[in-house]
């Protein structure tokens, strides 16, 4: 959506938790919030430090009084501020998410939360219970659903183009600690290895958790039974870094993710593949714009960005011109426009609209009970565990 | 340059002409200068008719009192402010870029002007002195050496890696007009298309001048001669649409350009390949986070963005880790950035950087100078014309 | 090996059982053999039909008097002639493999045989024994291990280029039948959906062993335990179509392995991925020539096929100069190449050559044990099986 | 065609001159040959010395009698046996075409020509006249036309599915010649290199030419007017080693054709992109079995060798399934097979085939003229020079 358009919209009221100096994901964030526009970036508690924190308010322009010391203290502040902030986004530390929250929830905010959104099932379910019960937003940033094509591949599954779905392939597997980074200090490594900070698994919460929202994105289909093998492939490693994972999905497809931080040589290693009984298609992330298609009888086809015979939800998460390329940042804005619409509709008192293409709460719950079931077959010697379709309806 | 990074600097003040409703090129531009907030947008005119560009101006957030209905207008007032813009972008169609951009040098403006920087060598040269005269800077956006990859293989080719440069390729032949677009009222394609607009050559004003400062933004060799052959292959066009120009370099290398705008199914179609005596590099606008490379006796390599051991040129263009795709915003960005940083260098006293990144006057006069060779060219049958190197020279 | 080096040696002595009128596979083995010269094609059966398979050997040119009427009378007849064949190929359904290679042993006769060697693990270790005591080669032809940048692969892992492998995985992911053909009297179809002829599993039997020997030829580690799900995707067919299968290696890596005849779109879908801790490599059996290698630290490079600096195994398994493509025919043609110097050097009494390229009995064995433990995992719902490496000691 | 369906044809007789030891093009030839078993080789004269020339025929099983020592020998000898052979294939250097061609030809043997046919187009055109006086084939192998997907490109044009072609980007740029290989007494290298031997120009001669054929044969459409720049860009070198040509085609549309010897890093580099109103085609030598399709309005399509949707002319082609890569050797077969096919109508008395899709002595007379059309116009600085099509029609 060009500037100039969502210009004619008022813009959502935005606090910041986390992301603060040295963060890889909080200009990820904070891009993603600005580029159309939509949301004013008012205040935000950036580091545990009250002082840095404080500094890091005032280099990202901030006024004055709005630069507190610690989360409570803003959350505090700003509900009682004509002009608070009606969202915040939290993009601290996996086992922090349910805390900051809950509270956020509790003194009435929305809530945009990077994944996995807690550590433990039963915090994300309390989570739901929350959200639903206050009737707030409380949005996951599964991020790579933002992309174009993702959601054009998504529009094509649910129009029956491809025919009933009977293999998915998914895979997130990234070169990206490949070596004993936490031994040299790495910031980020240490974040994800360090047992005590990372949950139960490392990998799958970390890389796994969007390969499975991915393949439920596009396809609309649930795990419903899988079978995990962890395990630590980099010697010295205190926490797993791989994972095979067979998958049994909701129509009696079959599938398949691989999670790895050890996959020397690759970038980011995202990408999956769907085959239905009268075509296939496969996405990878590092070529967004591309969205390959395999008939059954007919050649293949690379569908690209920007055309107008895409389906509505890829033109409208579309800014430019076919060939010239898009990327991440742009898909992540797409998830941020798409909340802060949700977030002035339901503040207006409007009906949502009807397709509610970002992952929210619900996306949540079911990528926390995904880890937790990978861990638990794993513990098992990799037996079936069943990830249940019960769980939303037994929490209505 | 990450948001919190740039914070920390003063933001330039920015005016706008052009790119108003409907504009393609406007939003680039305003995505470009505002992605990592080194400019404030406080002012723009942005349509030939007042009420149209008020309105608009309205719709971007600007003060009422900045809502100017003219350009003329916009330059009287802003010239006086205390808090007046510094810079002004121009992306009006080709005609108007002359009186526009020397009206902004006379009133001490410093300019960004879209490509070409005019449509005679005369008006050109006259901006170049202008410039040069008031100390002002006067860039032109040939936006693609802003992508990190083409700095990268710019680098590459200074260091000599691939050794003395024998042979280079480059084409910038899309598909966008392979049909008679203008005959069904798109704007775009009407801007184009009409001779009173276009100035002399439309296909080599349009894209060809891309392709030609890509050249040698990366080898750093100009074309001394061409042999052009422009062709309009849409029946019922009236400019041309197609160019293939054989070239001379400065260092005896061989070199072919090809613009089109009818080379059906492409879409951007952006792409140099550059040949050296021990080396060869492919770049392709499509695939901007690519940058192949084919050393004579090894391997064929892919080099990607992010990594550090890139050149630095490369890496501070970068916002993202590898794997994470950027696009044409960010690299228009990148322009924008480097241009901000000459601005306050400049007006606050300082010396500018050593190596100047982005575009200015000098390439956009040579820009000129390449169209009108093309043209001469053409007209005497594809003879040997010489697009001196004296030219600048002899306008100090 | 060009004809005119090849047409120095003597060459062997050929006859062939199976491969008739409408078979795929019987043509490829016949060119294979015939490619470079190595072989002299002097006999075969080719039918159990006698009339057709008598008017095929017409047609494929051989002698009015080796024009035999069953396999049994043809390998009677060839024992007792002075000039009679040295090596007899097998390309019959999975199920006769068995008491053909058995006879043909018997008689003397080298053996190189279609995958499966056998349908039971008892029948593979026979012909182990008998092969081994009688001193006779009996080659099985997992042809894709003849591709030159498979070979590449194999030694630049045994050179440790990779260092420790880590990760594997491979995919034989085929759509050929992704439609019920077999139920539209298609001829391959038939044999490898109709349960009494394709032993216990149609594509871990078709298509993963295949991904499972290239496997072992390539990282030279073993399948010590699996973990397989297989499933039956294509609606009304009566025997499994796709596997998924977790492995754990000799050396402690993880792997996996994906079969399936119902990937819809794909054409033949034969690739491997192998990841080290200093770098991965992949291949993919459509674009045969290139080999990508990705490093730790340093850019993705493209080895191709016909260089001075690869492997001499991927030197020697070439023919033609870099861009001039090989395909199937030639990598086939490589193992039969292989073999024929094998039989020759033993039946002139001299050293085979150090390093044995091609799969022979004990490949035979371990692909068939790999396809029982599969199918023996399955009906234990995914339970780790061993695939033991002590089997081959038991049976020195 | 596979060897069972071939084998029920008379094999042709075939002779050879050239192609012996440490020859390149040699062992293509009679790999082409034989691969489908079309043809019988019964002689050759391989080497100026006729010891070499009569041991290398000993290695490659010719029959005492028919090992001649010289090239004249063998023609006066051949030509009174019963079993003589029928058609001679020629692959010497490109200066002894003419006399050696011409010789076969007035002894009534067919002839198979490596081109150029000739070094003049004088001598081009009296082979024309003596084979059609004689009524003789005189083909020549631009052996690209045989790959199955320059058929299906060229059937897609001629059906129309491209709307009238506008633009043809044609480029035969290898590598192989980047350093001063003659230097080093690489044999290749000096044929190719030493003026003498060469003709008038060396690359257009040596690639060119195969460029120029690959366009004709897709397209149907001939090079009217030419303007060329050849240039000698490796320091040291004797003859031509780049070649950038724009074209004049026979319906108006513009063409650009650059051959080279000295693009570093490329391995053969044969590609060309057919740009027509409704839609264009690209094809690249080095994966060979993929046609990409881009039509104006719709996605990019990969057209894969193999499917029953392909043309006749690209299923006739081709031996084996989709998914199993066939190569340069099958390609170049096709040519050898549809030769035969032609020779054995010829001499049977029959009507030729409706449609002849190898190169013959007319296309070897346009390659010839193409090449002297561009030494022309460099020798003019690059004016535009006819490339007559009247030339055929004066010679009929």
């Amino acid at each position: 959506m060009p500037t100039h358009e969502a210009a004619r919209l008022r813009k959502v009221r935005l606090g910041l938790i986390g992301g603060g100096p040295g963060s890889n994901i909080g200009p990820a964030h904070r891009y993603a919030a600005l580029l159309d526009g939509r949301y004013a970036l008012l205040t935000g508690v950036f580091s545990s430090d009250p002082e840095r924190s404080r500094a890091f308010a005032a280099e990202l322009g901030i006024a004055g009084d709005r630069r507190y010391g610690r989360w409570q203290e803003m959350l505090e502040a700003e509900a009682h501020r004509e002009d608070g902030v009606e969202v915040i986004s939290i993009m601290t530390p996996n086992r922090s998410h349910y805390p900051i929250a809950k509270a956020c929830l509790e003194q009435g905010f929305d809530v945009i939360c990077d994944k996995p959104l807690t550590t433990t099932l039963e915090e994300a379910l309390d989570l739901l219970q929350l959200s639903r019960s206050r009737g707030l937003i409380c949005a996951v940033t599964y991020n790579y659903s933002g992309y174009p094509m993702v959601r054009q591949a998504r529009e094509m599954v649910r129009r029956g183009e491809l025919g009933n779905i009977r293999i998915v392939q998914v895979e997130h597997a990234s070169g990206w600690a490949s070596t004993l980074l936490e031994a040299t200090g790495h910031k980020q490594a240490t974040w994800r290895t360090t047992p005590e900070m990372v949950g139960k698994s490392s990998v799958v919460a970390d890389l796994g958790t969007h390969a499975h929202h991915l393949l439920r994105f596009i396809t609309g289909l649930e795990v419903v039974e899988l079978s995990a093998e962890l395990a630590t492939l980099v010697p010295g490693r205190q926490v797993d870094d791989n994972a095979h994972i067979k998958l049994r999905l909701s129509n009696g497809a079959r599938g398949f993710l691989w999670a790895s931080m050890a996959a020397t040589g690759h970038l980011h290693g995202l990408r999956i593949r769907v085959y239905g009984e009268d075509a296939s298609l496969e996405w990878v992330q590092e070529r967004p714009e591309e969205l390959i298609v395999r008939p059954l009888n007919d050649p293949q086809q690379i569908l690209m960005r920007g055309f107008e015979w895409l389906a509505p939800s890829a033109q409208r998460s579309s800014r430019l011109w076919p060939g010239h390329p898009e990327g991440f940042l742009e898909a992540f804005a797409n998830l941020y426009n798409d909340i802060a619409e949700a977030i002035l509709a339901r503040r207006s008192g409007q009906t949502a609209p009807k397709e509610r293409l970002f992952p929210d709460v619900e996306d949540g719950v079911l990528g926390v009970q995904f880890i937790e079931a990978a861990v638990s077959s794993h513990l098992q010697q990799g037996n079936w565990v069943k990830a249940s379709l019960d769980l939303l309806a037994a929490n209505p």
